[in-house]
């Protein structure tokens, strides 16, 4: 088991040996190459991801053309609840955009782990918890900021992405074209050398 | 303490005499008339609703002018985790649109319950699981769909809200102005009479 994932769940509460073991046989470290797609539209995800490496991206197919709704990397986690919890069918596509390694877990498994180790449970609702806040603070931002502002607080908060996406996908992201997000770029550079 | 509520976890897991107790004890009926704002931006959340009559509306002011993000009604959740959760100030409103019924929990009193009685952490894990699964969906629904397309949406699944909500707000909600809505539902209306 990643010492990664045993850290992020003590953050929130200390964990016993025996709860170490049982995450240890309900969780599997996989390493998937760069395109791999993990869940695909119109699939039924059963799984949940911890990312260890790497970046995972989550977007949509809309009228033949993708839409960029998510990044995942370091220590977070791809939940694609809807389809787990009401067993329907994903809307959308998970793919690896570069080589990655990320802990796989499964939901029936998980329940049971939650339900033999009511502290397990805890953590999970936890987990939940900072993963939906995280969600809405990402809706926030996107409806009160500017895609110039958008593009700026990424930069910031996630330098890492801009080595390892292509651009286009950025874009999308931060809702404008790659033209526009190309114009964006000028704007600061001319800016800055000002 | 009101049916509805214990209906709504019974659904999840059954509920013993004593945690029914222990919820009537931490969850209180309040009534608010219509223009009631419930959270500001800038405030610190600590209390949780669900709403038993009536609708929130949950927005931005933005440059001046309100953005509004979301509905709640019969049955709905209000959590503001953002700033339940990391303890900060909320960057959004709350308003009750209508005179409103809910039953406010706050989050500390929450936490100790759920720490007594683990039965009433796997029902709150749930839920919130399926407000995350909710919240996920509505994204999804902006993100592929088109203004027409969300506003006959909102048409089918919460007719309610035309009756009881102004236009301008729901416009918002769908992500046009005024005017686009009434161009579109003029255009509605001249297709179903041809």
């Amino acid at each position: 088991m990643d010492d990664k994932l045993l850290k992020h769940f003590s953050k929130i509460h200390a964990l016993t040996d025996e709860e170490i073991s049982a995450i240890d046989e309900t969780m599997s470290s996989k390493q998937y190459k760069k395109g791999t797609v993990l869940l695909k539209e119109g699939q039924t995800s059963t799984e949940a991801y911890f990312v260890l490496e790497g970046v995972i991206r989550q977007y949509y197919i809309i009228d033949g053309e993708e839409k960029t709704t998510d990044f995942f990397s370091d220590e977070q986690w791809v939940v694609s609840l809807n389809s787990i919890h009401v067993n329907s069918p994903s809307t959308h596509y998970l793919e690896c955009c570069t080589d990655c390694i990320v802990l796989v877990g499964n939901s029936e498994k998980g329940e049971e782990l939650f339900t033999k180790y009511p502290n397990l449970g805890l953590i999970s609702r936890k987990l939940m918890e900072n993963v939906f806040a995280e969600q809405q603070a990402k809706i926030e931002a996107f409806t009160i900021n500017t895609p110039l502002i958008r593009y700026q607080n990424l930069l910031k908060s996630r330098p890492d992405l801009f080595q390892r996406i292509p651009q286009y996908q950025i874009a999308s992201y931060i809702g404008v074209t790659a033209e526009s997000l190309s114009r964006i770029r000028k704007r600061l550079v001319t800016k800055s050398k000002k």
